[in-house]
Protein backbone atom coordinates (compact mmCIF):
# COMPACT_ATOMS: atom_id res chain seq x y z
CA UNK A 1 0.00 0.00 0.00
CA UNK A 2 1.34 3.52 -0.98
CA UNK A 3 -0.76 6.85 -0.11
CA UNK A 4 1.88 8.61 -2.41
CA UNK A 5 -0.32 10.58 -5.43
CA UNK A 6 0.17 9.79 -9.13
CA UNK A 7 1.20 12.83 -10.86
CA UNK A 8 -0.90 13.19 -14.47
CA UNK A 9 0.57 16.18 -16.88
CA UNK A 10 -0.41 17.20 -20.15
CA UNK A 11 0.87 20.40 -22.31
CA UNK A 12 -2.93 21.89 -21.03
CA UNK A 13 -6.31 20.69 -20.11
CA UNK A 14 -6.69 17.96 -22.20
CA UNK A 15 -5.30 15.54 -19.91
CA UNK A 16 -8.21 16.49 -17.59
CA UNK A 17 -9.48 13.47 -19.69
CA UNK A 18 -7.13 10.74 -18.35
CA UNK A 19 -7.55 12.50 -15.05
CA UNK A 20 -11.04 11.98 -15.25
CA UNK A 21 -10.40 8.34 -16.14
CA UNK A 22 -8.13 7.77 -13.82
CA UNK A 23 -10.29 8.94 -10.55
CA UNK A 24 -13.12 6.55 -12.08
CA UNK A 25 -10.63 3.54 -12.48
CA UNK A 26 -8.87 4.26 -9.06
CA UNK A 27 -11.02 6.30 -6.43
CA UNK A 28 -9.14 5.93 -4.01
CA UNK A 29 -6.13 7.53 -5.24
CA UNK A 30 -4.64 10.73 -4.80
CA UNK A 31 -3.88 12.70 -7.99
CA UNK A 32 -1.61 15.92 -8.94
CA UNK A 33 -2.71 17.19 -12.17
CA UNK A 34 -0.28 19.79 -13.89
CA UNK A 35 -1.08 21.55 -17.27
CA UNK A 36 1.39 23.61 -18.63
CA UNK A 37 -1.13 26.05 -19.89
CA UNK A 38 1.45 28.92 -20.62
CA UNK A 39 3.47 26.99 -23.48
CA UNK A 40 0.46 24.88 -24.70
CA UNK A 41 0.69 23.80 -27.79
CA UNK A 42 3.19 21.25 -27.73
CA UNK A 43 2.47 19.58 -30.93
CA UNK A 44 4.11 21.99 -33.27
CA UNK A 45 7.06 22.33 -31.06
CA UNK A 46 10.87 20.35 -31.62
CA UNK A 47 11.61 17.62 -29.49
CA UNK A 48 14.36 19.39 -27.68
CA UNK A 49 11.87 21.44 -26.54
CA UNK A 50 9.01 19.02 -26.09
CA UNK A 51 11.60 17.06 -23.94
CA UNK A 52 12.63 20.01 -21.89
CA UNK A 53 9.29 21.34 -20.75
CA UNK A 54 8.61 17.38 -19.91
CA UNK A 55 11.28 17.08 -17.52
CA UNK A 56 10.61 20.48 -15.51
CA UNK A 57 7.16 18.81 -15.33
CA UNK A 58 8.50 15.92 -14.07
CA UNK A 59 10.60 17.47 -11.47
CA UNK A 60 8.23 19.79 -10.41
CA UNK A 61 5.68 16.74 -9.74
CA UNK A 62 9.13 15.22 -8.20
CA UNK A 63 8.99 17.59 -5.32
CA UNK A 64 5.06 16.38 -5.13
CA UNK A 65 6.20 12.85 -4.37
CA UNK A 66 4.61 11.08 -6.84
CA UNK A 67 4.72 7.33 -7.20
CA UNK A 68 3.81 7.31 -10.88
CA UNK A 69 3.77 9.17 -13.55
CA UNK A 70 1.46 9.47 -16.15
CA UNK A 71 2.23 11.34 -19.48
CA UNK A 72 -0.98 12.11 -20.49
CA UNK A 73 0.31 14.48 -22.97
CA UNK A 74 0.83 12.53 -26.41
CA UNK A 75 2.99 14.40 -28.03
CA UNK A 76 5.20 14.56 -24.64
CA UNK A 77 4.74 10.51 -24.50
CA UNK A 78 5.96 10.23 -28.15
CA UNK A 79 9.53 12.36 -27.80
CA UNK A 80 10.15 12.30 -23.67
CA UNK A 81 9.61 9.21 -22.19
CA UNK A 82 12.63 7.71 -22.22
CA UNK A 83 14.41 10.80 -20.81
CA UNK A 84 11.68 10.81 -18.33
CA UNK A 85 12.07 7.20 -17.50
CA UNK A 86 16.31 7.37 -16.86
CA UNK A 87 15.23 10.53 -14.45
CA UNK A 88 12.20 10.32 -12.72
CA UNK A 89 12.78 7.76 -10.58
CA UNK A 90 9.25 6.26 -10.10
CA UNK A 91 7.49 4.34 -13.07
CA UNK A 92 6.13 6.64 -16.31
CA UNK A 93 3.04 5.63 -18.47
CA UNK A 94 2.48 7.44 -21.44
CA UNK A 95 -0.90 7.42 -23.19
CA UNK A 96 0.98 5.78 -26.42
CA UNK A 97 1.10 2.06 -25.64
CA UNK A 98 -2.29 1.91 -23.95
CA UNK A 99 -3.75 3.44 -27.30
CA UNK A 100 -1.59 1.22 -29.77
CA UNK A 101 -2.97 -1.92 -27.17
CA UNK A 102 -6.36 -1.22 -27.36
CA UNK A 103 -6.37 -0.42 -31.07
CA UNK A 104 -4.61 -3.80 -31.79
CA UNK A 105 -7.62 -5.77 -29.43
CA UNK A 106 -10.35 -4.07 -31.71
CA UNK A 107 -9.13 -4.35 -35.23
CA UNK A 108 -10.64 -7.09 -37.44
CA UNK A 109 -9.20 -5.66 -40.59
CA UNK A 110 -5.89 -4.61 -39.36
CA UNK A 111 -6.31 -1.37 -40.66
CA UNK A 112 -5.96 0.89 -37.94
CA UNK A 113 -5.98 4.59 -38.17
CA UNK A 114 -4.03 7.03 -36.05
CA UNK A 115 -4.65 11.29 -35.93
CA UNK A 116 -2.76 13.39 -33.26
CA UNK A 117 -0.12 16.73 -33.90
CA UNK A 118 2.48 16.75 -36.15
CA UNK A 119 4.99 16.11 -33.35
CA UNK A 120 3.18 12.90 -32.43
CA UNK A 121 3.03 12.33 -36.19
CA UNK A 122 6.37 12.81 -36.81
CA UNK A 123 8.11 10.35 -33.71
CA UNK A 124 6.99 7.61 -35.16
CA UNK A 125 5.65 6.56 -31.43
CA UNK A 126 2.31 4.81 -32.51
CA UNK A 127 3.45 2.69 -35.59
CA UNK A 128 6.20 1.32 -34.08
CA UNK A 129 3.83 0.49 -30.83
CA UNK A 130 1.09 -1.10 -33.19
CA UNK A 131 3.67 -2.92 -35.22
CA UNK A 132 5.40 -4.14 -31.34
CA UNK A 133 2.08 -5.42 -30.71
CA UNK A 134 1.11 -6.74 -34.23
CA UNK A 135 3.71 -7.07 -36.91
CA UNK A 136 1.04 -7.10 -39.81
CA UNK A 137 -1.11 -4.25 -38.82
CA UNK A 138 -1.75 -1.14 -41.67
CA UNK A 139 -1.13 1.83 -39.61
CA UNK A 140 -2.19 5.67 -41.27
CA UNK A 141 -1.29 8.25 -39.36
CA UNK A 142 -2.32 11.46 -40.15
CA UNK A 143 -1.69 14.67 -38.46
CA UNK A 144 -4.56 16.88 -37.59
CA UNK A 145 -2.69 20.50 -36.19
CA UNK A 146 -6.17 22.47 -36.76
CA UNK A 147 -8.19 20.39 -34.14
CA UNK A 148 -6.00 21.74 -30.94
CA UNK A 149 -7.42 25.16 -31.86
CA UNK A 150 -10.68 23.82 -32.79
CA UNK A 151 -11.15 22.08 -29.79
CA UNK A 152 -9.81 25.12 -27.85
CA UNK A 153 -12.12 27.50 -29.27
CA UNK A 154 -15.62 25.85 -28.47
CA UNK A 155 -15.99 24.58 -32.40
CA UNK A 156 -16.41 20.78 -31.42
CA UNK A 157 -18.68 20.53 -34.51
CA UNK A 158 -20.54 22.57 -37.00
CA UNK A 159 -19.24 23.19 -40.45
CA UNK A 160 -15.79 24.86 -40.16
CA UNK A 161 -15.10 21.78 -38.21
CA UNK A 162 -16.53 19.00 -40.26
CA UNK A 163 -15.05 20.60 -43.21
CA UNK A 164 -11.51 20.44 -41.63
CA UNK A 165 -12.21 16.55 -40.41
CA UNK A 166 -13.19 15.25 -43.66
CA UNK A 167 -10.22 16.95 -45.57
CA UNK A 168 -7.67 15.09 -42.61
CA UNK A 169 -9.93 11.58 -42.31
CA UNK A 170 -10.07 11.30 -46.38
CA UNK A 171 -7.11 9.23 -46.67
CA UNK A 172 -7.81 7.29 -43.74
CA UNK A 173 -10.97 6.21 -45.14
CA UNK A 174 -9.53 5.48 -48.95
CA UNK A 175 -7.56 3.23 -46.48
CA UNK A 176 -10.85 1.25 -45.22
CA UNK A 177 -9.49 1.53 -41.59
CA UNK A 178 -12.23 -0.09 -39.15
CA UNK A 179 -10.16 1.71 -36.56
CA UNK A 180 -9.27 5.34 -35.60
CA UNK A 181 -7.09 6.08 -32.39
CA UNK A 182 -8.02 9.74 -30.59
CA UNK A 183 -4.01 10.50 -30.54
CA UNK A 184 -4.13 13.91 -28.59
CA UNK A 185 -6.02 14.25 -25.25
CA UNK A 186 -7.92 17.12 -27.14
CA UNK A 187 -9.76 15.43 -29.44
CA UNK A 188 -12.36 13.44 -27.34
CA UNK A 189 -14.23 16.14 -27.52
CA UNK A 190 -14.64 15.54 -31.38
CA UNK A 191 -15.83 12.29 -31.01
CA UNK A 192 -19.16 13.16 -31.77
CA UNK A 193 -18.18 14.78 -34.84
CA UNK A 194 -15.67 12.11 -35.94
CA UNK A 195 -18.01 9.38 -35.77
CA UNK A 196 -20.70 11.00 -38.08
CA UNK A 197 -17.98 11.46 -40.17
CA UNK A 198 -15.78 7.91 -40.43
CA UNK A 199 -19.46 6.37 -40.21
CA UNK A 200 -20.81 3.26 -37.09
CA UNK A 201 -18.20 0.35 -38.63
CA UNK A 202 -15.39 2.53 -37.45
CA UNK A 203 -14.27 2.17 -33.92
CA UNK A 204 -13.17 5.02 -32.57
CA UNK A 205 -11.04 4.53 -28.71
CA UNK A 206 -10.04 7.31 -26.81
CA UNK A 207 -7.01 6.03 -24.84
CA UNK A 208 -7.63 7.78 -21.55
CA UNK A 209 -9.75 5.19 -20.14
CA UNK A 210 -7.22 2.04 -21.40
CA UNK A 211 -4.10 4.54 -19.95
CA UNK A 212 -6.25 4.32 -16.65
CA UNK A 213 -6.78 0.52 -16.94
CA UNK A 214 -3.02 -0.10 -17.54
CA UNK A 215 -2.11 2.54 -14.80
CA UNK A 216 -4.26 0.07 -12.49
CA UNK A 217 -3.17 -2.85 -13.57
CA UNK A 218 0.84 -1.73 -12.97
CA UNK A 219 0.00 0.04 -9.48
CA UNK A 220 -1.79 -3.42 -8.68
CA UNK A 221 1.82 -5.57 -10.09
CA UNK A 222 3.85 -3.25 -8.15
CA UNK A 223 1.90 -2.97 -5.11
CA UNK A 224 1.67 0.62 -5.49
CA UNK A 225 -2.27 0.83 -4.76
CA UNK A 226 -3.68 3.18 -2.67
CA UNK A 227 -6.06 2.30 0.51
CA UNK A 228 -7.15 5.94 1.09
CA UNK A 229 -10.05 8.60 0.51
CA UNK A 230 -8.86 9.90 -2.93
CA UNK A 231 -8.41 13.39 -3.48
CA UNK A 232 -6.63 16.15 -6.39
CA UNK A 233 -5.20 18.80 -6.54
CA UNK A 234 -4.81 20.81 -10.01
CA UNK A 235 -1.89 23.04 -10.81
CA UNK A 236 -1.51 24.87 -14.48
CA UNK A 237 1.61 27.42 -15.70
CA UNK A 238 -1.15 30.40 -16.70
CA UNK A 239 -4.42 30.78 -15.57
CA UNK A 240 -6.50 32.49 -18.09
CA UNK A 241 -9.81 34.09 -18.09
CA UNK A 242 -11.29 30.98 -19.85
CA UNK A 243 -9.33 28.12 -17.65
CA UNK A 244 -12.41 27.53 -15.80
CA UNK A 245 -14.70 27.09 -18.90
CA UNK A 246 -11.92 24.87 -20.09
CA UNK A 247 -11.01 22.68 -17.37
CA UNK A 248 -15.14 21.67 -17.02
CA UNK A 249 -15.39 20.91 -20.39
CA UNK A 250 -12.85 18.21 -20.25
CA UNK A 251 -12.44 17.16 -16.67
CA UNK A 252 -16.43 16.89 -16.72
CA UNK A 253 -17.40 18.90 -13.52
CA UNK A 254 -16.08 22.47 -12.02
CA UNK A 255 -12.66 22.40 -10.83
CA UNK A 256 -12.45 24.40 -7.48
CA UNK A 257 -9.11 25.11 -6.44
CA UNK A 258 -6.08 25.43 -8.97
CA UNK A 259 -2.53 26.64 -7.90
CA UNK A 260 -0.52 28.72 -10.83
CA UNK A 261 3.47 27.26 -11.04
CA UNK A 262 5.98 28.92 -12.54
CA UNK A 263 7.13 25.68 -14.23
CA UNK A 264 10.24 27.27 -15.95
CA UNK A 265 12.15 27.47 -12.23
CA UNK A 266 12.14 23.76 -12.54
CA UNK B 1 24.51 58.88 -34.72
CA UNK B 2 24.34 55.59 -32.90
CA UNK B 3 25.63 52.40 -34.11
CA UNK B 4 23.49 50.39 -31.44
CA UNK B 5 21.03 47.61 -33.00
CA UNK B 6 17.47 48.05 -32.96
CA UNK B 7 15.30 45.19 -30.44
CA UNK B 8 12.24 43.69 -32.07
CA UNK B 9 10.15 40.62 -30.80
CA UNK B 10 7.02 38.90 -30.92
CA UNK B 11 5.53 35.51 -29.98
CA UNK B 12 6.40 33.69 -33.42
CA UNK B 13 7.98 34.27 -36.15
CA UNK B 14 5.22 36.97 -37.88
CA UNK B 15 6.50 39.85 -35.99
CA UNK B 16 9.21 39.46 -39.03
CA UNK B 17 6.98 41.20 -41.40
CA UNK B 18 7.78 44.05 -38.96
CA UNK B 19 11.78 43.43 -39.14
CA UNK B 20 11.16 43.51 -43.23
CA UNK B 21 8.85 46.68 -42.58
CA UNK B 22 12.38 48.23 -40.70
CA UNK B 23 15.02 46.94 -42.95
CA UNK B 24 13.10 48.34 -45.83
CA UNK B 25 12.40 51.93 -44.25
CA UNK B 26 16.18 51.94 -42.24
CA UNK B 27 18.15 50.29 -44.11
CA UNK B 28 21.32 51.32 -42.37
CA UNK B 29 20.23 49.67 -38.87
CA UNK B 30 21.13 46.32 -37.35
CA UNK B 31 18.50 44.80 -36.18
CA UNK B 32 18.16 41.99 -33.40
CA UNK B 33 15.43 39.86 -33.71
CA UNK B 34 13.77 37.48 -30.86
CA UNK B 35 10.68 35.34 -31.66
CA UNK B 36 9.24 33.04 -28.60
CA UNK B 37 8.87 30.03 -30.77
CA UNK B 38 8.49 27.55 -27.51
CA UNK B 39 5.39 29.16 -26.15
CA UNK B 40 3.81 30.45 -28.95
CA UNK B 41 0.34 31.85 -28.97
CA UNK B 42 0.46 34.78 -26.85
CA UNK B 43 -3.27 35.46 -27.49
CA UNK B 44 -5.16 33.32 -25.63
CA UNK B 45 -2.84 33.46 -22.62
CA UNK B 46 -3.31 35.66 -19.22
CA UNK B 47 -1.86 39.15 -19.35
CA UNK B 48 0.00 37.88 -15.89
CA UNK B 49 1.62 35.76 -18.43
CA UNK B 50 1.91 37.74 -20.96
CA UNK B 51 3.94 40.43 -19.63
CA UNK B 52 6.47 38.11 -17.57
CA UNK B 53 7.61 36.42 -21.14
CA UNK B 54 7.89 40.26 -22.38
CA UNK B 55 9.82 41.15 -19.89
CA UNK B 56 12.32 38.02 -19.81
CA UNK B 57 12.45 38.90 -23.77
CA UNK B 58 13.46 42.50 -22.89
CA UNK B 59 16.00 41.66 -20.39
CA UNK B 60 17.12 39.45 -23.08
CA UNK B 61 17.25 41.98 -25.87
CA UNK B 62 18.93 44.79 -23.30
CA UNK B 63 21.75 42.36 -22.97
CA UNK B 64 22.20 42.39 -26.79
CA UNK B 65 22.68 46.44 -25.94
CA UNK B 66 20.21 47.69 -27.97
CA UNK B 67 18.93 51.20 -28.59
CA UNK B 68 15.42 50.68 -29.30
CA UNK B 69 12.77 48.13 -28.74
CA UNK B 70 9.93 47.61 -31.09
CA UNK B 71 7.15 45.05 -29.66
CA UNK B 72 6.16 43.78 -32.58
CA UNK B 73 3.20 41.45 -30.88
CA UNK B 74 0.33 42.70 -30.51
CA UNK B 75 -0.69 40.69 -27.58
CA UNK B 76 2.06 41.85 -25.74
CA UNK B 77 1.82 45.85 -26.98
CA UNK B 78 -1.79 45.46 -25.70
CA UNK B 79 -0.53 44.33 -22.10
CA UNK B 80 2.84 44.76 -21.67
CA UNK B 81 3.84 48.27 -23.03
CA UNK B 82 3.94 50.20 -19.41
CA UNK B 83 6.13 47.15 -17.76
CA UNK B 84 8.27 47.02 -20.38
CA UNK B 85 8.86 51.00 -20.63
CA UNK B 86 9.12 51.17 -16.64
CA UNK B 87 12.01 48.61 -16.86
CA UNK B 88 13.55 48.52 -20.06
CA UNK B 89 15.93 51.66 -20.18
CA UNK B 90 15.38 52.37 -23.47
CA UNK B 91 12.26 54.42 -25.92
CA UNK B 92 9.71 51.05 -26.32
CA UNK B 93 7.56 51.53 -29.28
CA UNK B 94 4.19 48.82 -29.49
CA UNK B 95 2.40 48.13 -33.17
CA UNK B 96 -1.29 49.49 -31.41
CA UNK B 97 -0.54 53.44 -31.80
CA UNK B 98 1.05 52.73 -34.99
CA UNK B 99 -2.07 50.85 -36.47
CA UNK B 100 -4.54 53.12 -34.78
CA UNK B 101 -2.87 56.32 -36.31
CA UNK B 102 -2.97 54.77 -39.83
CA UNK B 103 -6.61 53.66 -38.98
CA UNK B 104 -7.39 57.11 -38.41
CA UNK B 105 -6.18 58.90 -41.28
CA UNK B 106 -7.70 56.52 -43.36
CA UNK B 107 -10.90 56.37 -42.64
CA UNK B 108 -13.48 58.14 -44.31
CA UNK B 109 -16.78 57.32 -42.53
CA UNK B 110 -15.05 57.40 -38.98
CA UNK B 111 -15.89 53.08 -38.54
CA UNK B 112 -13.09 51.58 -38.14
CA UNK B 113 -12.65 47.45 -37.68
CA UNK B 114 -10.06 45.73 -36.07
CA UNK B 115 -9.11 42.09 -35.88
CA UNK B 116 -6.93 40.18 -33.20
CA UNK B 117 -6.04 37.85 -30.77
CA UNK B 118 -8.61 37.54 -27.71
CA UNK B 119 -6.11 38.93 -25.51
CA UNK B 120 -6.01 42.08 -28.08
CA UNK B 121 -9.34 42.34 -27.58
CA UNK B 122 -9.87 42.00 -24.17
CA UNK B 123 -6.85 44.53 -23.67
CA UNK B 124 -9.11 47.76 -25.08
CA UNK B 125 -5.88 48.92 -26.18
CA UNK B 126 -6.87 49.51 -29.77
CA UNK B 127 -10.19 51.63 -29.18
CA UNK B 128 -8.62 53.12 -26.41
CA UNK B 129 -5.49 54.35 -29.08
CA UNK B 130 -7.84 55.34 -31.60
CA UNK B 131 -10.24 57.07 -29.60
CA UNK B 132 -7.30 58.99 -28.10
CA UNK B 133 -6.61 60.36 -31.55
CA UNK B 134 -10.73 60.76 -32.72
CA UNK B 135 -12.82 61.08 -29.98
CA UNK B 136 -15.64 60.15 -32.52
CA UNK B 137 -14.66 57.11 -34.07
CA UNK B 138 -16.17 54.10 -33.98
CA UNK B 139 -14.22 51.11 -33.20
CA UNK B 140 -15.84 47.68 -33.57
CA UNK B 141 -13.31 44.91 -32.49
CA UNK B 142 -13.24 41.10 -33.28
CA UNK B 143 -11.28 38.74 -31.93
CA UNK B 144 -9.97 35.83 -34.67
CA UNK B 145 -8.66 32.87 -32.38
CA UNK B 146 -8.66 30.52 -35.69
CA UNK B 147 -6.46 32.79 -37.90
CA UNK B 148 -3.01 32.24 -36.31
CA UNK B 149 -3.45 28.80 -36.41
CA UNK B 150 -4.47 28.73 -40.04
CA UNK B 151 -1.79 30.68 -40.98
CA UNK B 152 0.60 28.30 -39.14
CA UNK B 153 -0.53 25.34 -41.14
CA UNK B 154 0.02 27.52 -44.42
CA UNK B 155 -3.79 27.88 -44.95
CA UNK B 156 -3.76 31.73 -45.96
CA UNK B 157 -6.86 30.82 -48.40
CA UNK B 158 -9.15 27.84 -49.49
CA UNK B 159 -12.39 27.11 -48.28
CA UNK B 160 -11.58 26.51 -44.89
CA UNK B 161 -10.10 29.98 -43.99
CA UNK B 162 -13.40 31.76 -46.41
CA UNK B 163 -15.44 30.00 -44.63
CA UNK B 164 -13.71 31.23 -40.85
CA UNK B 165 -13.25 34.44 -42.03
CA UNK B 166 -16.37 34.99 -43.45
CA UNK B 167 -17.87 34.52 -40.02
CA UNK B 168 -15.65 36.36 -37.97
CA UNK B 169 -15.78 39.36 -40.56
CA UNK B 170 -19.66 39.50 -40.59
CA UNK B 171 -20.32 41.69 -37.51
CA UNK B 172 -17.89 44.23 -38.66
CA UNK B 173 -19.13 44.50 -42.60
CA UNK B 174 -22.64 44.94 -40.84
CA UNK B 175 -21.10 48.22 -39.38
CA UNK B 176 -20.24 49.58 -42.67
CA UNK B 177 -16.71 49.94 -41.60
CA UNK B 178 -14.95 51.64 -44.44
CA UNK B 179 -10.92 50.44 -42.31
CA UNK B 180 -10.25 47.24 -41.24
CA UNK B 181 -6.64 47.10 -38.63
CA UNK B 182 -5.26 43.48 -38.97
CA UNK B 183 -4.45 43.49 -35.45
CA UNK B 184 -1.77 40.40 -35.19
CA UNK B 185 1.51 39.98 -37.33
CA UNK B 186 0.21 36.81 -38.50
CA UNK B 187 -3.06 38.51 -40.08
CA UNK B 188 -0.70 40.70 -43.52
CA UNK B 189 -0.92 36.41 -44.94
CA UNK B 190 -4.27 36.57 -45.02
CA UNK B 191 -4.50 40.29 -46.57
CA UNK B 192 -5.30 39.00 -50.13
CA UNK B 193 -8.08 36.37 -48.76
CA UNK B 194 -9.50 39.29 -46.35
CA UNK B 195 -9.79 41.44 -49.28
CA UNK B 196 -11.69 39.45 -51.84
CA UNK B 197 -14.20 38.89 -48.56
CA UNK B 198 -14.21 42.72 -47.12
CA UNK B 199 -14.58 44.13 -50.98
CA UNK B 200 -11.97 47.00 -52.35
CA UNK B 201 -14.16 49.57 -50.67
CA UNK B 202 -12.65 48.67 -47.54
CA UNK B 203 -8.93 50.09 -46.57
CA UNK B 204 -7.12 47.17 -45.10
CA UNK B 205 -4.01 48.41 -42.46
CA UNK B 206 -1.16 46.12 -41.71
CA UNK B 207 0.45 47.89 -38.90
CA UNK B 208 4.50 46.60 -39.85
CA UNK B 209 4.54 49.25 -42.57
CA UNK B 210 3.85 52.04 -40.03
CA UNK B 211 5.44 51.20 -36.90
CA UNK B 212 8.20 51.12 -39.38
CA UNK B 213 7.39 54.87 -40.18
CA UNK B 214 7.14 55.68 -36.42
CA UNK B 215 10.24 54.01 -35.50
CA UNK B 216 11.92 56.09 -38.24
CA UNK B 217 10.83 58.96 -36.98
CA UNK B 218 11.52 58.45 -33.61
CA UNK B 219 15.25 57.55 -34.08
CA UNK B 220 15.43 61.00 -36.14
CA UNK B 221 14.12 63.06 -33.36
CA UNK B 222 16.44 61.39 -30.25
CA UNK B 223 19.53 61.46 -32.70
CA UNK B 224 19.55 57.02 -32.70
CA UNK B 225 20.44 56.90 -35.96
CA UNK B 226 22.55 55.24 -37.02
CA UNK B 227 25.61 55.20 -40.64
CA UNK B 228 26.17 51.64 -40.17
CA UNK B 229 25.91 48.82 -42.99
CA UNK B 230 22.72 47.31 -41.54
CA UNK B 231 22.57 43.83 -40.68
CA UNK B 232 20.14 41.26 -38.85
CA UNK B 233 20.60 38.74 -36.33
CA UNK B 234 17.51 35.97 -35.59
CA UNK B 235 16.86 34.31 -32.11
CA UNK B 236 13.94 32.00 -31.01
CA UNK B 237 13.54 30.09 -28.06
CA UNK B 238 12.45 26.64 -30.32
CA UNK B 239 14.03 25.50 -33.40
CA UNK B 240 11.12 23.07 -34.86
CA UNK B 241 11.55 21.62 -37.84
CA UNK B 242 9.18 24.08 -39.77
CA UNK B 243 10.96 26.93 -38.85
CA UNK B 244 12.94 27.74 -42.00
CA UNK B 245 9.77 27.78 -44.15
CA UNK B 246 7.54 29.70 -41.81
CA UNK B 247 10.21 32.30 -41.23
CA UNK B 248 11.15 32.62 -44.94
CA UNK B 249 6.91 33.20 -45.42
CA UNK B 250 6.86 36.01 -43.03
CA UNK B 251 10.30 37.40 -44.05
CA UNK B 252 10.06 37.36 -47.43
CA UNK B 253 13.18 35.52 -48.02
CA UNK B 254 15.32 32.90 -46.32
CA UNK B 255 17.04 33.46 -43.19
CA UNK B 256 20.61 32.07 -42.87
CA UNK B 257 21.61 31.85 -39.18
CA UNK B 258 19.50 31.48 -36.09
CA UNK B 259 20.17 30.68 -32.54
CA UNK B 260 18.02 29.25 -30.07
CA UNK B 261 17.93 31.26 -26.92
CA UNK B 262 17.06 29.69 -23.22
CA UNK B 263 14.71 32.24 -22.80
CA UNK B 264 13.41 31.93 -19.27
CA UNK B 265 16.73 32.33 -17.88
CA UNK B 266 16.40 36.15 -18.43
Amino acid sequence: LDPRPIGIFDSGLGGLTVARAVRQALPRERIVYFGDTARIPYGNKSPQTVIRFSRQIARFLGRQRVKFLVVACNTASSWALESLRREAGVPVLGVIEPGAHAAVEVTRNGRIGIIGTEGTVASGAYPRAVRSLRPGARVRMQACPLFVPLVEEGKVSGPVTDLVAREYLRPLLRDRIDTLVLGCTHYPLLKAALQRLVGRHVRIIDSAEETARVLKWSLEQMSLLSKGRGGERFYVSDLSAKFRDHAQRFLGRPIRRVTRVSIERY
